[in-house]
């Protein structure tokens, strides 16, 4: 029993769409905004992520240190993030506190100050943040296979490059703001408790007089792919495959998604069943849908002993180039009883449907109601999933390792 | 508007709790069974993990293969865990799929195979998970905190030690399993959409007839506290400092609680201000309460860069220290906003509900209803906070680092 998705369009392009919850107390909002490390100058990779950082640090009438506060004081459970296209800015809070919030985010889309003051605290956090990356082994690994399988930009690491980070100057901060930051393709996404029309008339009197900018140009080059071997002190090995597939758009993705789901999710799983479980290979073992708008891919992960790496990525490999001969239904059966389970408990989370109805305008230009989504799982059948499969087999990979030894990739690569 | 909290005891001591969340189309549950790695061997610490990990590999008229099919195809997402004193197996799923589930787990704790045919791939994921651990400098700072500040056997890692996983034989899992798995201070968490009748009849169904165990005697012995380090090639260090405070069950824990609130926990709280907002040192910093049943402590983390650990190590002290000269209402305005928001939210959430109830019946013999934790959390004024810090200040501090060099501890420790 959902209603139905809200959903408009400001003359200036913002859109705000709304699924109403009315049976929870809470509202949260998911805020993109399209600048994302793809719109980075060249040697200036993380600069959507400083700005954003630097957008933080006070704005409208509020300093850092008040605005922060202010968000707290109304307890308003916040995150923000960095992808590709989009700045994100996230929250969840009681319903009662979301005009309060949204109007102090609004400053801080329109109004930072974005204040030299703060420009080496924020430079110090990025550079941490990319510190920790670095030293994360498992992260590290999905952030090279990510850059070496999509073309630039669409590859690029949301976190910059430190020589980048090392360089950007308040001035740089300023410019992409001023370029980037704007109304035309950012989406305002709310779910909980809300009265539709109150927040209507607010988006309209807090965003109705953003002046439009020029849309992102974007250049596209090659991604090398094949097989790339990073040395790294450990006694574990990671490793990253990743091969193409289609993006969310694509009318065939839910197929796509279907596969994959076979492979990993769930205990019963392919990937878990066959890698850890019944080998004790890995601690770890994955695959995802990866999704920009024009583009979609899936990526492995496996994480294991060095000596234990080789078979690993056979194993691994081999699973994935499998799909190609097919899966049953029973497997199929199991991916949507727990899409299903997943799907209901995320309808009771407003912060998940907010940021879901907020995607799904990015790669659809409108929001599915779960019902429609339930639909569309319901509809799958091995049938047409192995039809999928029999056309786009799983190949051409890119893999990436990273430990003390290079391996071998037995299995075709690009 | 939430329902009372339902309680039932089984004569052989087992105690289901469940809190009707009736608006909800899933239902969750949390099974804690009081074994844990305080209840190890001594040379065998992890074999209550080992034997989890077991129990889940084939029980009942199921294999290994069938029972996580079985799970998958009921749609549960599941998760199990080793505390101290708690093995949890908990799961959430559509409202109609609860009593498969609960009886499927009913199995996993009566009647698992503990198959010798797993027992080698059982191994191996506790290694693996043993050694992301060690390979996690994060993790390993606190694993290592923990060990030194509580009293053996409270300060035990969860994933246990090397030596000990590899010696493990099935005769150990069975012994320890035929000791420890039993119904007295076994707690089952209900929360979300089920008919109380009908759980109460399953729940004596399923575990009216378990015999009873003799309860587990746990010796301790001193910890060692005072400063530690560890030396880790990195470019960052990780610090660990933990000090004394009071347990869940005490009359003074949420005084405790909102002090620790005010230190950490949103970004204006103190620690992120001081140490990572204004100085930029950090790109990680968190203190949190940590309870056992009779004993509380708070344990405070910071990642930094190995050039700035030694400034960062004074700052996070120095605010540590500075809280017995008090807190401000406004700080505590904020703590309590926050919270507020938390306990909405988590209302809203039949998992972690079921976890935070089954949790109380542990500590306080009876599940707190969030009405109950508004009111305590309402009644906290800064005079009250202020009062019991000036009473247990912070201080006698348990430090462990984790880098390439050792660092001077200033403030008093223990």
């Amino acid at each position: 029993m959902t209603e139905p998705i809200l959903s408009h369009t400001l003359a200036n392009g913002l859109v705000l769409v709304a699924e109403p919850m009315p049976w929870l107390q809470s509202a949260a909002f998911t805020l993109l905004v399209p600048v994302g490390c793809a719109h980075d100058p060249a040697d200036r990779c993380g600069l959507s992520g400083f700005t954003c950082e630097m957008a933080l640090r006070g704005a409208g009438p509020r300093d850092s240190r008040r605005l922060i506060q202010d968000l707290d004081n109304l307890g308003v459970e916040r995150s923000d993030s960095v992808s590709e296209v989009h700045t994100r800015f996230s929250g969840a809070t009681l319903a009662a506190n979301l005009p309060q919030a949204l109007a102090i985010y609004a400053d801080v889309v329109r109004r930072p100050h974005l204040p030299l003051g703060q420009l080496e605290s924020a430079r110090q956090v990025m550079i941490q943040e990319w510190r920790a990356v670095e030293d994360e082994p498992a992260e590290k690994v999905m952030v090279e296979l990510r850059r070496r399988h999509f073309p630039d930009p669409w590859g690029r690491p949301t976190q910059g490059e430190l020589k980048a980070l090392e360089a950007i100057a308040v001035e740089d901060v300023h410019q992409h703001f001023g370029r980037r930051y704007g109304p035309s393709g950012t989406i305002l996404g709310v779910a909980g408790q809300f009265s539709w029309d109150r927040l209507k008339a607010q988006v309209e009197e807090m965003f109705g007089d953003w002046a439009a900018r020029d849309a992102a140009r974007i250049v596209e080059s090659p991604s090398p792919r094949a097989y790339a071997h990073f040395p790294f002190e450990s006694n574990q090995t990671q490793i990253g495959i990743a091969y193409a597939s289609v993006p969310y758009r694509h009318p065939d993705y839910f197929r796509a998604w279907g596969a994959v789901g076979v492979l990993s999710g769930g205990m019963s799983a392919r990937l878990f069943t066959e890698v850890r479980e019944r080998r004790g290979l890995c601690y770890s073992v994955y695959a995802t849908c990866q999704t920009l708008r024009a583009l979609g891919a899936v990526f492995c992960y496996a994480g294991t002993s060095t000596e234990r790496a080789q078979e690993t990525l056979d194993v691994t490999l081999h699973e994935v180039v499998r799909l190609k001969q097919g899966i049953e239904s029973h497997e199929l059966d199991r991916v949507k009883a727990r899409i299903k389970s997943t799907l209901v408990m995320q309808q009771e989370s407003s912060s998940g449907r907010s940021g879901s109805i907020a995607r799904d305008w990015y790669h659809l230009g409108r929001a599915r109601s779960l019902e429609e989504v339930f639909a569309l799982v319901d509809a799958l059948s091995a049938e047409s999933i192995n039809a999928y499969l029999a056309e786009h087999p799983p190949r051409d990979f890119t893999v990436v390792t990273l430990g003390p030894r290079k391996l071998k990739v037995h299995d075709g690569i690009s």
